[in-house]
Parts: structure tokens; sequence; C-alpha cells
């Protein structure tokens, strides 16, 4: 398999059809086609090596999706940069691949002196936009440029670099194949019913997995590509309404907003079929919301990780309505894709009986080629022929896995383990606490205890104690959480989950 | 992706459902599991090397598929049996990959002694049913034998070598690798809507590649497979009736023997919800009586070759039904699927403009490997990286492709090229004529002339006169047949279709 397929397969189908589509562009199949092969002459005229890692540091947009599609095509590697980082973690990720070339959109160009400043392999900055000092524009590099015959790298051969785990030490840089992709979204589209009038709308960073899986199931399905350069709730409605989408992906938070927003009666959203969303299970009470207002739509969640390209399991439309939907599997992530096998496995990699907690694993051809330069982290992770998620989940008679926590959140407090997604649900349903996170502090008689970090209610000012009373009711003693803080708002991860370790460096701070 | 992956899968989501069921045989997913295990045991006792053919001789059953994946389980490759074939046939195939165990049924057993005088190779027969002189039994086999675990063999490992051309020459074995075989199965799951309750049922010969592929899917998507020995019409409807079967592919001859069967309205088939058929399209008016009596179904095209592990394009069941249905579209056998690509080309490969006849060509995951130790077909026939098909077609604006001939049933005339299914269209639409052939007869004067091979309708006795006056009415004087036979019935090959070497060598002899 090679993921610049559907650039050929779309030019039998429907050359004429809109490929992909934001707020300056609207390109056909053809026109993208053209598009990513003179912008892959321009890195092979450029000196681009076979797998040679190129970075992307932009907003989502067509023109983005023409650099990914345009560095396969030239043979080499994408290397698509968090826009939440800092300078000098930027530079890391770019130094530890050899990367030499960077593409960058008009609101990130900015960051370039700083970053040129700490890497010492880059050379080549190249702008969507204008040309500026050491930033040569896309429009110069085209000047000139035939356009090329795609490289056709396919199979083992690597497609992307994804850096991930930034937050806890150094950034892994996680090798993913074109047969690894593929793969990903063959298994996906098993599952899906798609038209060819259907249009996905793309709000999610398009660095981030989860993103770019989203846009390569839009691409082998022959669909349209729609971008909003990032998540905002009126644009995505003005988007939905004036774009005629059909499909979306969005975190639960986001999905939230969208529903709670004053203005949504404003807008047509009654062309939207599907909604996909990630990174954390629904509640009940809004998925009941969202269905009512997106009266078409069918509702599915999809967990992964970037090391499984990305996705592992799916809890389906039909789980998500009528007699299949309980409240237990909408907690849950669903079953394994066609493409993998899931197990739940203790910290000898035995399998733990069905309903037991473990860690989860996942094997399948979406399994990343490994870590970049990290050998030992690589084959740790990966031993026995398992991905080693670090997940901490519980699997059903029926091949349900819920994920109950990320293994580095779970807390060891008095030699007890401690799920921190398990004390969020007890304080969750208090009624003046409008979100918190739990994570371990530093404890001299336990070790860990359990800390609270607690969004209160508009209005509300819980006490300690009318919580702790509150969690007594649901969670055994052990579990209570010993401190609080109270905050106006959570720190999130560009991926829209609350970021414990920004947490966890205020703790000690 | 490892074609035994549905057996690990299936154990995590339902190890108690049925698997598998036949006439003797209803396995549950774990008891298949443990079959296939211990099946696998017995190869590896018996010295089974990794990578080595094991054949299988045998009709349609559960013991057959648990052989299949044994194989796998064990790391060798399957070597399904063409039933038709002679004993020397089959001799020659065995010998050409050097399989020395083969699997037999009781209805095959008595073709050993003749198979093991043509062969140097073979060591081993094993039969399903009873021991006997030179035949071991699978019971004696599993005495004492401990299950093995999976060899995990997968990607590019070579996983079947299918013996096909036997008519024209020595048959070629092709080469499928785990990655092939998943690949197709991946395409053609992208366009399915599968339920855990759904009953596939495989009435078709399952050393043929359309019989396997519908197996992998029923695999893939974690549901039952059905068996029947081979296809006759009553043990069809019963099974359908009986086992609540959803789902069935046949060739359009075998769906009109069930459809104009007297006994057809005996038994419910109301929750048949998708009919699959290939080898050739479906005429509207056998479509029309088909959907009459399967109110409930879907129908779909799937068209392939061996060579390309096999579906490559899909007619898909909104084609079959509503506006998008027409005539033209109904002729054709669809667009390519998920994971290939696919083009017409002339002699020199070049593409041919939309409309124009030329040879089909793909390329994708499902290629296979190659030829058996033929280097040269291997290079000629996916020279440039896509595989050459030997059908002529033509595509259309949106990607359809109708199959126009095989490139090798194009009748070469006095210098024009003649497609002898437009001679076929021509002589079905005359009334008397029931069924019909068209083949290349060596002529002195023209080269090739266009022959005939005509089945009256009952009590008919159409004159050559008067076919020639119809068909003079539908096509150009140079396409007319010049000569004629009357038969009772064609030959058919066994995967259903007419066999046009048989009456070519009738024409020779």
């Amino acid at each position: 398999m090679y993921m610049t397929q559907p650039l050929h397969r779309m030019m039998r189908e429907a050359p004429d059809a809109i490929a992909a589509i934001d707020g300056l562009d609207a390109l056909s199949w053809q026109q993208l086609r053209d598009r990513v092969a003179r912008n892959a002459g321009a890195l092979r005229a450029k000196g681009l090596e076979p797998g040679e890692p190129v970075a992307i540091l932009a907003h989502n947009s067509v023109d983005y999706l023409a650099w990914i599609l345009a560095i396969w095509w030239a043979g080499g590697v994408i290397n698509p940069v968090n826009l939440r980082w800092a300078a000098s973690e930027i530079a890391y990720s770019l130094d530890n691949c050899g990367t030499r070339i960077l593409i960058v959109d008009d609101k990130h160009r900015g960051m370039v002196p700083a970053i040129r400043e700490s890497t010492s392999d880059l050379r080549r900055v190249v702008s969507t936009g204008a040309a500026g000092d050491t930033i040569e524009s896309q429009a110069e590099w085209a000047q000139g440029i035939e356009p090329v015959e795609d490289a056709l790298r396919k199979g083992d051969d690597h497609a992307a670099i994804l850096y991930t785990g930034g937050t806890t030490g150094f950034p892994k840089g996680v090798m993913l194949s074109h047969g690894n992709l593929a793969a990903s979204v063959l298994g996906a589209l098993s599952l899906n019913n798609q038209r060819v009038t259907d249009r996905y709308l793309h709000c999610a960073p398009m660095f981030h997995i989860g993103s770019l899986s989203g846009i390569f199931l839009t691409l082998f399905s022959g669909r349209c590509s729609a971008f909003l350069p990032a998540f905002e709730p009126v644009a995505m409605l003005e988007a939905i309404n004036s774009w005629e989408i059909t499909e979306f992906f969005v975190v639960p938070t986001m999905l939230k907003m969208l529903v709670q927003h004053p203005r949504f009666a404003e807008f047509d959203v009654s062309g939207i079929r599907h909604i996909r969303y990630g990174a954390s299970p629904i509640d009940g009470a809004l998925l009941d919301h969202a269905i009512e207002l997106f009266p078409n739509a069918h509702f599915s969640q999809a967990y992964g990780m970037t090391e499984l390209s990305p996705v592992v399991t799916i809890l389906g439309p039909e789980d998500h309505r009528g007699e299949s939907r309980t409240d237990l599997r909408l907690r849950s992530a669903g079953k394994a894709t066609a493409t993998y096998e899931v197990r739940i496995v203790d910290a000898e990699d035995n399998e733990v009986p069905r309903g037991e907690v473990g860690e989860i694993v996942a094997r399948g051809p979406g399994v990343m080629l490994g870590y970049w330069k990290q050998p030992e982290a690589t084959a740790e992770a990966l031993r026995g022929g398992w991905m080693h998620t670090g997940d901490m989940g519980r699997m059903d008679e029926d091949g349900y896995v819920t994920v109950v926590d990320r293994l580095k959140d779970m807390i060891v407090t008095g030699g007890e383990n401690v799920y921190s997604a398990e004390v969020e649900n007890a304080l969750a349903a208090h009624p003046a606490i409008a979100a918190c996170a739990v994570i371990a502090a530093p404890d001299e008689e336990w070790g860990e205890r359990v800390h609270a970090v607690i969004v209160p209610r508009a209005g509300e000012a819980p006490s300690p104690e009318s919580i702790t009373a509150h969690c007594r009711t649901l969670i055994a003693g052990y579990k209570l959480p010993r401190s609080f803080d109270f905050v106006d708002a959570l720190p999130l991860t560009a991926a829209g989950k609350v970021d414990k370790n920004a947490l966890r460096k205020t703790l000690k701070g």
C-alpha cells in the first residue's frame, strides 16, 4: 500500500470533483494531483533524498495537505510539527531526525528565527505565503519546476515521523510506514458507509495523528476534505452550514462547546451524517443533547495512539443508539477494528481474566516501525510483538475495551493502585463541580497521595469537606482525594485532553 | 497483516459464537481455533518446513477451512487443488512447487493412487475421513498432538500458491502473500456493511480464489461461514432457509438456476441481505427477477483474478437499484476498490482515452508476489509495476470498467479485432437462442474466422441464415459468425464460466 494512491485512483473516477477545500482554496483531484507533483518536483530539485524527513509547521489548510502528499510523492517522510511547542522543543525534534527542510505558514513564520538559532541541520524554510528574510516562498520554488513522477514508496517504507510524549522527558519520534498508515485507514473504512458526496471537516490540528487519520480516511474513500485553520465553534458551525459538511471529528470537550453555543440555532447542521469523537468517552447527557441537535448523525468513538497509526478500537454507531446503547458501553472505547487484535495484560504480559484491569496491548499491521533512534524504547514498547499502550483498561465478555487510566496517571498510595479516572468520575458527579483532574502528589507518609484539581461551577464554591463526603458515597476510602486545588480552568494539551503534566509541574513549583 | 488474525481477535469478541457450519459440523471460534492449533501441531510434528506448500483436495467443508488456517498457523503455504483436474494435472501442480503433504476428503480419495503414480515429491496423504492404504487419517494424526502457537507469518510472507491457466499450456502457480490477501479482504470490507449475526454461505468450490476471498471476508468481519460441498439449487435453498443465511456468492448462471427453480417458493429466503456475484455481468431481466424473489437483498458484483488476490473492482448495491441503475452500468464491473488503481492501456502500455478499448491493468497491495518459478512470465505480467489482466475493457468518465473480452478470446479476422462478447451479446438477443459462445476458428483466407456455438431454446431450431440476418441488424458485417455449431449445452469451467478452451479443442478435433 502507498499513501499517494488516492491521487492516482481518483484521477480515473472523478478528476473534477472537489478534493479539498478551505477558506482560500478549493482544489479538484486533478488540481491537487498537479500541485502535489509540482511541489514534489521542487523538493527533488532542492536535493531531497529518499526517506528524508520534511517538517510542516502550519495551521490546517489545503496547502498543508498538498505538502504532505508532495513529500511522499517526492520520496520523503512527513514530520508534522506540534503547534503547541516552543521554538526550542521544535528545534529538538527537527535535529533529532536530521530535518533539513521546513514548510511554514504565515501564522507561524514568526517562530522561524528562534528555531533557526537552536537547530544545526535546518537548511531551508519554505513559506506557503510570502518570502522573507531567510525564508523562501513556495511560489518562488515552483518557478520553472516540472511536475515529477510519484516515487511510489510503499509497504514497510518509512512514511511519517511523529513526535510524541514531549511532556514526559524528551519527545520520541514515532516512525510509521506507508503500510502502517494504510492498515489504519482500511480498518476504519471497513466500518464506514461513505458516499461520494460526503465532505469531512478537519478542525483539529493536522500535526496530530487523530486529524491525519481522518484526512487519510477521506482521501482513501475519494471524498472531499474541508479545512478550518483551528477549532472555533462559530467558524465550525458556519463551515458546516456553507460547505455542506457531512462529517467531522472532535473531542467531547469540543462537541460540548458546539452544542452549548448560544448561536447554534442560526445554522443548518441537518446535513451532518457522522460525528466521530475520540480522546475520551462521551457522557450520556452530552450524547442526548448532540443527538437532538444533529438529528441525522451517527456517532462513533475511536481509540488509539500515534504508535498504532492510530485507530485500534471503534465504538460504532449501533452502540450509540437503541437497545445496544448502555451506559457501560458508552463509557467504553469499543471493539478492535478489523486490522487489530487487543489484549489486557498484567505486568508479566499474561492476559488477565475478562473484566479485570491491566495494560491494553495491541498487535496488527498498524503497529509502528519503532521510535526514531531509540532501539531500547522501541524494544520495550513492542515486547513480545505487542504494542504496550501504557493505558490501563478492562475488556468485557464481548470484547469491548474500557480505558481506565493512563499507566503513568495511576496513583500508588500506601501500596494501593488508584485510577485517577475513577476518582474523577466521582468528583464530576458533584453538583458544584464543572471540571476536575486527579493526579499523584508526592507524599512522605503514603509515597503518593490522591490530589484533586477542581474547577467549580459558576457561582459555586464547594468545600473540600462537602466534596469528600460526596465521594465517600461513591468510592472506597483509600481513593478519596487528600488535597485540593481550586482553579478557573484546566490546562489542555493540543489534542484537547487535560494536560496532567502541566498540573504536576504546578504542584512541584 | 496475517491471515490467522481473526482466530485471535474473535477469541476476545465472541469465542462462543458459531464461526463455521456445514452439514456435519458447527464450530465456535474457540473450537475452530483449537482445531486449527492442533492440526498445525500435527503438520509441525510431521516435519512441515516454514513456507512449505500443503495441498487440499476436497469439497467445501468446515474441515477445509480448518486446514487452510492450520497450514498458515503451522507456518506453511496453502495449495488448494482444482477439483476439475485429472490426476496427471494435479500431480503436475503438486510437484511443480514441491508439495509433500496432501489433505483429501472421502469424495476425492479415489484419485490418490493415480496422483501418487505421477508425483515424485508427495510423501503423505491425510484423509479428513477414514484411513486407508497409503492414506493416514486426520484422527490418527491428532493423537497425542499438542496444540502449537501461531507461526504468525505476515506481510510479504508467502501464504498461498494457486494454480491457474491450466487450460492454456502448463498451469502457473500464482504466489500470494499474507499482505496480498489481507489487502483484498480489507478493500472489500470497506464497501461492506456487516452485522455480527450475518452468515455467509459458501457454495462455489474452495480452490477458486473467488470462494477463498468470500471466506476471508467472512473471517475478518467475525461472521459465521456456512459450507455446502458444491452448488446445487435445492441444497442451497434448503441451507438458506434452515441455517438462516444472510449472504452468498454465485455466478449469474447459478443465480438463474436458483430463481427459475420450480421449488423456489417452498423456501423462506427473506433473510438474504446481500447477493454477491462475479465472473460476468448480470442482465437486467435476471436482476429484476432476483430482486422480486430476494426482496431484502442488496446486489453487488466483484471483478478480479487470482493474480490480484482477487477483487479489483466492485459494482456496488447503489448501482443495482434506483436512479443509479442503468443498463450501461449493469454491464460494467464497477469501480476500483479502495486498495486498487485500475487503468486501460494499449499494447505499448499507454493509457487510452476514456471509452476506448484496451487491456485492463491494475496496481495495488493485492498484486501477487509472482508466478512460482516463472520469473519471465512474472516480469511480463507485472511490467511497469502493473498487473496485466489479459482482459480487454473500457472505462467510462466515472471510472466504471466494462470488461469487453479476454485478450486471448479476441478474434483477429482479416486484420480486424472482433470481441467475442460483442458477437455473443448480438446472438443472445435472438429469440430462439438459449445460450451461445463465440470463438476464433483457424481460417485459411482470413487467418481466423468468427465461429459461433449455439444452444437453441427448447423446441427451436434457428437456421444459420436467420441468425446471420438477426446479427446484421446489430453488429458490423466483419463481426458476423462465418460458421456455426449447434449443441445441447456449453461446457463450463469450475468457476462457472463458459470453457472456451474446451470448445476450441472440439473445433480442432
